[in-house]
């Protein structure tokens, strides 16, 4: 790996978010609290994200990240027909919520998210840091990415998938505890899987593999970065704690509600993948029958979710948040980020007083 | 609160794990390595438990704590009614298995586990700590127990309960992350809900309450504990680190599941009440039919369960296990805490360094 994290001044690296949230804005000043910055390329075409990247290396000379979505597997003719059955029916459901919006509903498409040309945009950039969500990019991309100088950070659930990511050649892992905010990492999201809190993933994948681990998951406070430090990550991940700064393009809704303290939970009724969003009625009424179809429901109901983030309505939008959102701050992200840092120092300070020394 | 958790020589509370695993032996092993020893009266005639105190005070002359069930709600007819219909539905369906394993179903019962004769027990023999898992034990059982000279702790799962807890006069407060094993501590288990990670668990309910937290769920390491500790505990409570252990009574089948690698998962299918286990044929098969109806179910359940273990068969035991148990080791148990201890240490160590000081 060539970004040494235990040289960052501060041991945070801010989540990628993508759907609108992050800016090159909130990367550079990330970095400029001493911080890793990032991006994230999910949804956006690579032109999007090649402007991104411009904008952000015009804010900061430091190293920086940019967060790529593996594609989803390509579908066989049988898989493909059930799919799009289960999205047809769900699309039937969903009739009364365009007409609420008065929009069309979206063309269900299973794309790929310009995945390649976005790991050639990063290639080409030579993008410090490459990771990826939602699988283990196949071994040419994996070479390719190795031979532009980019470090390539797999994220991960469980230590079965840890270990597949070792395998091919990861750097580092994201490790994703299941507060985390937002999709769900699993590289197949078809099986019933028990979700493992970030502390027991950190410490059984710890127990498989040598690589270094970021933390990921409602860590919101110092002192959730400096136990996740103390259960074996180089850095935390941080997501929600940043959804409220004005460096961040989060809409006025959204902020809202990750302001208050609405209970969270998984669902696949926004994109077909399962996510953590803030529980609200479109949630709520569409859970139990949002088939596993990822991205065509995401296409599917991008223009009620469009719609309702217009009209400032929380009840339909994918309000994306990890377990720990009540404790996010309205404050500048380097603010935010050097208060979790200093936060983390005094955890340290006060445990090692209560333990004694090692050995003592 | 009397006992000051913060003065132990291990930040090591033992969890009390009804149903044969903890023993006087342990609890008093525990307490000698400088953590607190807990009895489990959940399960136990009072003069069962009335033994167990007896023979842990000749073993130890420290304070230890002693867990009992609060009671579950009186049915009112109707409830009681609808009830009674799941259950004889769910027997039916058992029906097989008791034919499988040469018993009759149990006799289920809504009883509420010889709840007041254990309260006047751990008042009349002073207990030291007494704690209460499944709800907040009403104001007049309370106020005993606190004339008795007992510390009473609660267990929460979400910081409603915390809050509700602290008003009750709780003098601390256990915290289960959805790692933990066994059953969850849910005051009531009707409502589909959103567990939380045990950092989460901690961060939420440490801005809603001013009492001392006990972390519990998913610490099997002395990484673990440092987190929690990080996280704003005053001491980690660990149950399936200590499961290996010779002073344990953990079951032969149940030890060997334990030193695998198997999912955990919630189910209510053993006792009518969600609880985490190791996923095996009985969980598989009968999950998604078992109702919500504790401990009619339990009892239902126990000849099966019984007959199972017996037979040395792992797939109708209730295995209950936390999250990271295949991280527990086959030592002594005053040889764990003594190791998660110094693994603590050793990692705040590093951690404080990899920091640097507070304010640097």
């Amino acid at each position: 790996m060539r970004i040494d994290l235990g040289a960052l001044a501060e041991p945070i690296v801010q989540a990628p978010m993508a759907g609108g949230v992050s800016t090159p804005a909130l990367a550079a000043a990330v970095n400029a609290a001493g911080g890793l910055g990032f991006l994230a390329a999910g949804y956006k075409t690579a032109e999007a994200v090649s402007d991104d990247i411009r904008a952000l290396r015009a804010l900061t000379d430091r190293p920086f990240g940019v967060n790529i979505f593996a594609p989803p597997r390509p579908l066989t003719a049988g898989p493909r027909a059930a799919a799009e059955a289960g999205v047809a029916a769900y699309a039937g459901r969903l009739a009364h919520e365009a007409e609420r919006y008065r929009v069309r509903l979206g063309e269900p498409r299973h794309d790929d998210d310009d995945f390649r040309a976005k790991v050639a945009l990063v290639a080409r950039e030579r993008v410090p840091v490459v990771s990826a969500t939602f699988g283990c990019p196949e071994p040419t991309v994996m070479d390719s990415l190795h031979e532009a100088g980019c470090d390539v950070w797999i994220t991960v659930t469980s230590p079965h998938e840890a270990v597949v990511a070792e395998q091919a050649g990861a750097d580092a892992l994201v490790v994703q505890g299941l507060e985390s905010g937002g999709h769900r990492g699993y590289f197949s999201d078809e099986s019933a899987v028990d979700d493992l809190g970030l502390i027991v993933a950190l410490r059984l994948i710890a127990s498989r593999v040598k690589l270094p681990l970021i933390a990921a998951g409602g860590i919101a406070d110092g002192r959730a970065v400096a136990a996740v430090l103390c259960a074996g990550a180089v850095a935390a991940q941080v997501g929600s704690a940043l959804m409220l700064t004005p460096e961040a393009a989060t809409s006025a809704p959204h902020r809202a509600a990750l302001a208050g303290s609405g209970a969270t939970r998984l669902t696949r009724a926004f994109s077909g993948r399962t996510a953590r969003g803030i529980v609200n009625r479109f949630m709520t009424e569409h859970d139990a029958s949002a088939p596993a179809a990822y991205p065509d429901v995401h296409h599917l109901t991008a223009p009620i979710r469009s719609a309702a983030r217009a009209a400032g309505d929380q009840e339909a939008i994918n309000l994306w948040a990890g377990q720990a959102h009540a404790l996010a701050q309205a404050a500048p992200a380097g603010q935010i980020v050097r208060r979790l840092g200093a936060e983390a120092r005094a955890a340290i300070a006060a445990v090692a007083l209560r333990l004694g020394s090692p050995g003592a």
